[in-house]
């Protein structure tokens, strides 16, 4: 039984990927918006979608060297022709390195947040990590709000899709979805209309990375 | 007489800060939007400000360690409560690590572009490089798109205040003006509304962040 966690800022993360998890998909585009629980903690008025003033962001895009299937290359307006033609570099240390002190300088504990997280992006960025030979701190904690609006949020016939809650919460559409970056304004702003008891039950249930499993194992030896 | 320089990716950045240049101001928020050449060169079709899909992004608080001017508070949004509330970190090493690796993530040769970079962006963020003892690559490209549209786009009693180009270009107000990321959206859509002669023009006369006097000089010594 892990103890509570205060976690102190919470990074709202979502990755654009090649593919589904049955295809083994590399990452293309990843962002991160660290928010202190500080502004998250102000509630909003209903129909009012607004972000905090305080927000850290890293949008990143990485050359897959993995053909995109045909659906993810529609729903995500990325190519491996578009990303080649922008001279993107793939998932190397240089972007380990950014995302590390991306998070460094976050006041900590820190949370991961990410819709299906446990499902789909912890999964397959500890699988890239782990790729290039390197890991997050194994305490940080990882927040899926799938399971944890389930819980929170009960109402008959309800979607808890990441678009259809926000719609439940908003009344309108998100904005740019299937890009990382439209996904976590949606993600955080889904977050924000929660956000106590949101932030309560990560304190009481959030994973953490260390026991997320790397979504598959591609040559490498490790211990 | 620099050599000409084919930039690769042209970086748009925007600083907030706690006051005008005779305060000495310290910086309390940077955006940058890194974006290939590749991006830049379709035209946009009029009145349809729309970004490129492929952009690194990069988005960060500093705590300024000095008190904004009211005006300053009031027009960024920002303020040493607020900043400190939300445990910000100063201007440190790990700040000078993400700006550089997300930097040499790029492509290049590089140009930054700022507008007004020259009287302003420019020699406010050397300084604060120097405080740290560190620095830039020299040879990274400056263009100021003040000068630069000044001499390409010429029009009677027209401002090239970046509010008044972007509603010169698209007949619409800017959005989030003085939050450092919605002051590179419109830089942005300001360039991308004469890409292709901004680029020709930074090949011929960007100046060297080597070249670039910082803003000021504060208890350092340096040989």
């Amino acid at each position: 039984c892990a103890p509570l966690q205060d976690f102190q800022t919470f990074v709202f993360l979502d990755l654009e990927t090649t593919g589904l998890p049955h295809d083994q998909p590399r990452l293309a585009e990843l962002c991160l918006f660290a928010v202190h629980r500080r502004s998250l903690q102000c509630s909003l008025l209903p129909g009012t979608p607004q972000l905090p003033r305080i927000i850290d962001k890293l949008t990143l895009c990485v050359d897959p060297q993995k053909p995109f299937t045909l659906e993810a290359e529609r729903i995500t307006g990325l190519s491996n022709r578009n990303l080649e033609e922008n001279c993107k570099a793939d998932f190397n240390r240089g972007v380990v390195d950014i995302l590390k002190g991306f998070l460094q300088r976050q006041m900590g504990p820190i949370c991961l947040v990410a819709h299906n997280g446990l499902g789909f992006d912890f999964p397959l960025l500890r699988a890239e990590l782990w790729r290039v030979d390197t890991d997050l701190p194994p305490s940080t904690g990882c927040l899926d709000t799938l399971p944890a609006l389930k819980e929170l949020e009960r109402s008959p016939g309800m979607s808890y899709q990441l678009g259809a809650l926000f719609r439940h919460f908003y009344g309108r559409e998100p904005v740019r979805a299937h890009s990382a970056e439209g996904d976590v304004v949606t993600l955080l702003l889904v977050f924000l209309a929660k956000a106590p008891e949101l932030m309560t039950w990560a304190a009481r249930n959030a994973r953490s990375w260390g026991e997320i499993p790397p979504m598959y194992l591609r040559s490498r030896s490790r211990n």
